[in-house]
């Protein structure tokens, strides 16, 4: 299958770190596009990347015929053109939320994309794609705790800048949590309440900093989410769902942690693939990267010689139960003084 | 750059995982080509993927002119011969550990390589490359702790075939602890004592399991490591270092976690890329998966549209101190009864 | 100074308990009297302890010039009365929460007090006297972490009776939850709300479990408090404190858990006595129970001789560096038979 | 029962402590006297709590017949007489580890033991009742995780004064994991042998720390024990056992961790009464200390009339919904502008 062409839209920081993604982490896309307003930030991202052209019109780009999926990560107020532009085109979406600035043009997007006839459109909510909640919502959805009861969220942030107003805290960070309330019960939100105690010191004047959010479920369920992004204390985000026979929170670092019947616990992997999975992918990528420059990294030859001569020894302590000398070869003599 | 051309020598159980890894995990490289002794499992395994071909003989792939980088995972007894025939060929050589099955061959290989005159080997001991493992050597390193001392290993599998013998839990399992206890030291192993206790009864008839070896190495640091491998719990790989001036701990499932002048923690990130780095990663290769195949999944533009008219109450909420109810859209009208 | 004479009022389960605690647990105590509407219950509690009487009117007890001081755990309904005549006849009082059933009782009992001029009630409020809970107001009222913003409270058991309703939830058990805010704040209450999810199915019919409440205290704190009674995971006590610079977490039974500049942890001791302290206070108890009885538990003299042994081998062993025998005499020939 | 008559003989540190313990914690005992060299610490001690002597002569003070037992807290060199002395009078002793200073003397108390016809002599190793190590025991002995195979212990002081010589590291506390393998492992130590790696830099000139001590049991066990008593991160102490079908880890400071069948976790209790029995212990005792002293501390009349105030206001929210204001009597009207 040929590779999905990818074309970015908006390169300032978080779309810089999607250009780097999908040159280097994702397999099946090439990025073939970059846009911005500021050319000059684009072209220079172009340059870094061969085969990567700099458009300067972003909707151009859109509806280019050797793209086929555009990444939008420009400033919310310029998604309701962009995304339009995206499903006219017939291109796959993906859009950092938020999906456009307000909720009348937010429904025009999902009605032209109705009208089209064909699903394009995925927003940036990308906690579901964290393992964590994955795992969370995997075992909520299965039945085995009865009904989703209460979600409790913590996200904090270390600092913001003095420009991130009150209610920038609710549109851009609080969303995250909306998003994750209405997944984790598969519910709306029928009423919200935001609640203020004193602010923090540490905030800009006139910043409502922290906040508490309740947020009531159509079907009942309720959510308590504090924001606080002046915490000083780093980033961190943890939920907890509370189910009618046990409750599991992540974000603790360790994977689904889960509360039931007098016990609390986490799960262990059944074999390397899970635990070592990720250092596997690493190694090999940093294998094919120093091959391309022409490099070795990671354990050399020598590393693999003194490791079986060192299994040599230890079986041969296996069979005596007695300590064996591991005789190597002379390493400078053996790599003619070059560190192996 | 042009990618890496890569052929995987052996596609039992690793190979094959290392074939999807290069195809769906990694960037820069192309997988082209596979070589196995089961020719029907090469056969299908090519087949899966267009471009690449099945090669019956080894050394041919390896010689082969469009092959740029080999990764071996061939049974050990094969390996002497396949990785010198990469040296001779000049070519980038991923070896799964044992690099040979004796001392006397691995140290041929490392000749051989030196004669060549460039780096061409990188041996598959992956832990090295796992973050957990990375972040505690790095500190080591910093000397921020003072001079290593001890290293205390654990490393259990939850059940091995009855095929496994008490000489392949050295060999096999404790290889992997032989290449920690030399990185982290940067040292070579001296001395190598295997104690056994009463075995336990879930082993197999005359396996020796557990055992603990001991490591005396060359500069004065001492390793002990449990090794486990019908320890019955899972798969469960600790690396505790003991330095001067405090202690490091990995394996717990958190990161590195220090221990030193009274205190005991971790790191909280600063941002989002440090703890969501990962899920953006799937996120993007999810879209990019479903986009190839012309589907969406993930948070569709409903669920854009409901977190908007979401935040808008919110902001309304901030205001008023009061609940604001949220007015959504009705969603079976808007999009025609189909789910969002 | 001669020991403290004590009355229990009330000696249903907490009353027996407290009984218990004061014979058994605490030292500056004489037990002297209880009182019980159910006599017989009374009788049986002061037969089990010699030089207890069960004494019929609890009023009697309280005025009883033998009784210096008077644990309540009486219903409470009961306890205006008894409070009061506790203040008038000048005893020391520790009154089981509530102090009186409501509002304008209590104030009496305060006013009560302040005519008699000196301080007499104390409320049984344990939570104060929780080591955790006690470092973590040390902790927040250090001020080395700016003014306390946010306390969020989880508070479950397992499960209740069908007659515990909904109002008992905020009564009987949010009611920890009030002292801690107000303590840890060192503010009042100004406002309160209780919000209801939907309800497990797992309480009695017509039950609203679980609840939330929020808390806005008068110098402008928030407190959030999930109140869960029939939550079929067990007994679980977390509150969380955020304070401007760093949070503090407590009920994950490591002590105090801290968060701050990009750092979780906690504390190690200095040394033995605080990790071991109440090791120690359990052998000499259980030393001098066996000792009354006129037996010896825990090591006996065979196990310090054994340990003696090894110790001298360890020191051989420590000289050498190789293993050392240990030679212990004939156990049953030393023991004549008898195990150790 | 009468109370139980303890002398103490040795008032350093360790016997210092034990008073108080004896005077303050301890139910069912009264310490009548005290012995030591220091004549004036023994005197200064004696005057601190009524009704306790000072005995010069710590063989009379055994001989006493008004003392019933006798705790043990001198130097070890003295051990032997005054543990022979006790046996001889018949007296219930504690004694301190190590019981003698070698192994012939430790078996003469144990042959004068068993000739007096009953037992007597308990000696101090307190870990057995830390709660964390019994339950450990009881797990491993409930044979639910099949037999004990291994055990690994860490030991480790921040600091100990340079007079602390490598052999103390041995005798003084190593022998603490001494009797934690023998009592485990419900066996005897068959081999011992002391590996020391380079020493820190932190320890002073020639002391060999830290120590890997490695013990093997009779029945077949083995254990591993790091001590490293100058490792500068402060007092830390874990044990783990691993078992045929499953580990149990202790020193996490969350009770026993248990390991097994692809499953960490722990316990959580079932109610208030384990979670917060000592709290209950506390409070109960810091009431008796006030009420002796005529004070009161802790949660007064006003914290129990404040938090009636806001129960009833939440019962009102319960049913209303709404947020309620709670009205509080003016403070310093009613206490007279006395703090509560």
């Amino acid at each position: 299958m040929a590779p999905l062409r990818v074309g970015v839209v908006g390169v300032g920081m978080m779309g810089t770190d999607h250009a780097d993604r999908l040159v280097h982490r994702i397999s099946g896309a090439d990025l073939v596009a970059v846009s911005d307003p500021d050319t000059d930030l684009a072209a220079e991202l172009a340059a870094r990347f061969p085969g990567v052209r700099a458009v300067e019109d972003p909707i151009a780009l859109i509806a280019d015929e050797h793209v086929d999926a555009v990444l939008i990560a420009s400033p919310g107020f310029a998604h309701e053109e962009q995304v339009l532009a995206c499903v006219e085109n017939g291109k796959y979406t993906l859009c950092e939320k938020p999906l456009t600035m307000d909720a009348a043009s937010a429904l025009r997007v999902v009605e032209a994309e109705r009208k089209g006839g064909r699903p394009l459109v995925q927003v940036g909510f990308m906690r579901r794609f964290d393992p964590e909640y994955a795992a969370m919502k995997r075992l909520l959805d299965s039945g085995e705790l009865g009904r989703t009861l209460l979600v409790h969220n913590i996200h904090r942030n270390k600092v913001v800048p003095d420009s991130f107003r009150s209610e920038m805290i609710v549109q851009d960070s609080l969303v995250h949590e909306v998003d994750v309330c209405r997944w984790l019960f598969d519910d709306e939100i029928d009423m919200v309440t935001i609640l203020v105690p004193r602010s923090t010191s540490e905030a800009a004047d006139g910043v409502r900093d922290p906040q508490v959010a309740i947020f009531q479920m159509a079907g009942g369920g309720l959510a308590t989410t504090e924001v606080f992004v002046n915490s000083r204390i780093g980033y961190e985000v943890r939920c907890e769902a509370v189910a009618e026979r046990g409750n599991i929170t992540i974000g603790l670092g360790q994977g689904p942690h889960l509360r039931r019947d007098n016990h609390y616990g986490g799960h262990i992997p059944d074999d390397f693939r899970d635990r070592f999975g990720r250092a596997y992918d690493l190694e090999v990528q940093a294998w094919v990267d120093a091959s391309r420059r022409g490099a070795v990294v990671g354990p050399t030859s020598w590393d693999g010689y003194a490791a079986t001569a060192v299994s040599a020894a230890g079986v041969a302590a296996l069979a005596t139960g007695r300590p064996i000398r591991v005789n190597l070869a002379d390493r400078a003599e053996v790599l003619g003084g070059a560190a192996g």
